[in-house]
């Protein structure tokens, strides 16, 4: 049971961004903007940002809807599970390798970040944009992790939970559904 | 020297903002919503909560910032720095100190915290909005830390620096100043 009182049947963030709608607002803003707007990094290759950190924090709800999210986008499972496995053997760019490699560096501390890190994306091509956007995501999706886990909000083990989500964040982003929320436990979004 | 070329004399955040200015206007909105907006909690506890999660990340500009704003509402040091060294002493409310414990473990990983902490915030009369804006301060300053250390900003040495920067953020918020931001290191702001 999540530790305060939740709308019913919206596991996860869905139900933390039903509780408060105005604090709701610009967190869903800012993800659509980085995870969904004009970017040089695929909306596959943002996920995959996501993903990876969500999967270090351990927060479940967070790693399994944006690994879904991830693999939509890409077409495909195996992508996603080895860049959780492991960044370097990954089947992504060298360019990506060294994004995602910043990304874990941010989930455990900012700190860490290293001037070779930065160096080495540089070296695979990656633009300011690029190396910011990689750090905000990361840093986005420490937020969200702790955000989920910290209210122990219901994670549903049902993986077709997961594919409705990712079909509706791929297909209609993040902003909040016209006419309130989908209730994705008992129904599927509409298309 | 920052990760990525920012605009110059803006350090910490404050450059961050200015080089991204889609992805900063709902950052701002949220912290203005959640640390300035109707709480039961005051702004002065609620900067407290920004103070010790900064403060454990070792985030530098963000543990100044924030200890400065919190000292300048509660109008002394004491408190801001018995908090940081140590909450169950601190001369603040039984409930803030199961606040900040709450917000102490999110700050590590929201999978920390347990019903009992959770139970104990309420047994001190903390009702669920209290508790979730905690954990949402917590995971916004989380969030924050990564995001300012993960790109190696600017973090000023200069204490006069970070009472201009509380005078701003407390008398006029976390909203972009209009007409752009205002150099803190050479112009004190207008009031």
């Amino acid at each position: 049971m999540a530790h305060v009182s939740l709308p019913e049947g919206l596991p996860g963030i869905t139900g933390l961004l039903e509780y408060r709608l105005d604090t709701a607002e610009p967190i869903r803003e800012l993800t659509q903007i980085l995870l969904r707007g004009p970017s040089s990094l695929s909306q596959g290759e943002r996920e995959l940002i996501a993903t990876i950190v969500s999967h270090r924090n351990q927060c479940r709800f967070c790693a399994t809807a944006h690994t879904a999210a991830a693999d939509l986008l890409l077409g495909e499972h195996d992508t996603s599970t080895a860049v959780k496995s492991d960044v370097g053997t990954a089947p992504v760019s060298d360019k990506m390798k060294a994004l995602l490699t910043i990304a874990a560096k941010v989930q455990e501390s900012g700190r860490l970040v290293t001037e070779k890190d930065v160096s080495n994306a540089r070296e695979w091509g990656a633009d300011d944009r690029e190396i910011h956007d990689t750090v905000l995501i990361a840093a986005l999706f420490s937020f969200y992790n702790r955000y989920v886990d910290g209210l122990a909000t219901w994670t549903p083990d049902d993986p077709a939970f997961y594919e409705r989500l990712a079909e509706r964040i791929v297909n209609r982003g993040y902003l909040r559904p016209a006419g309130g929320y989908v209730n994705l436990k008992t129904k599927p979004p509409e298309n």
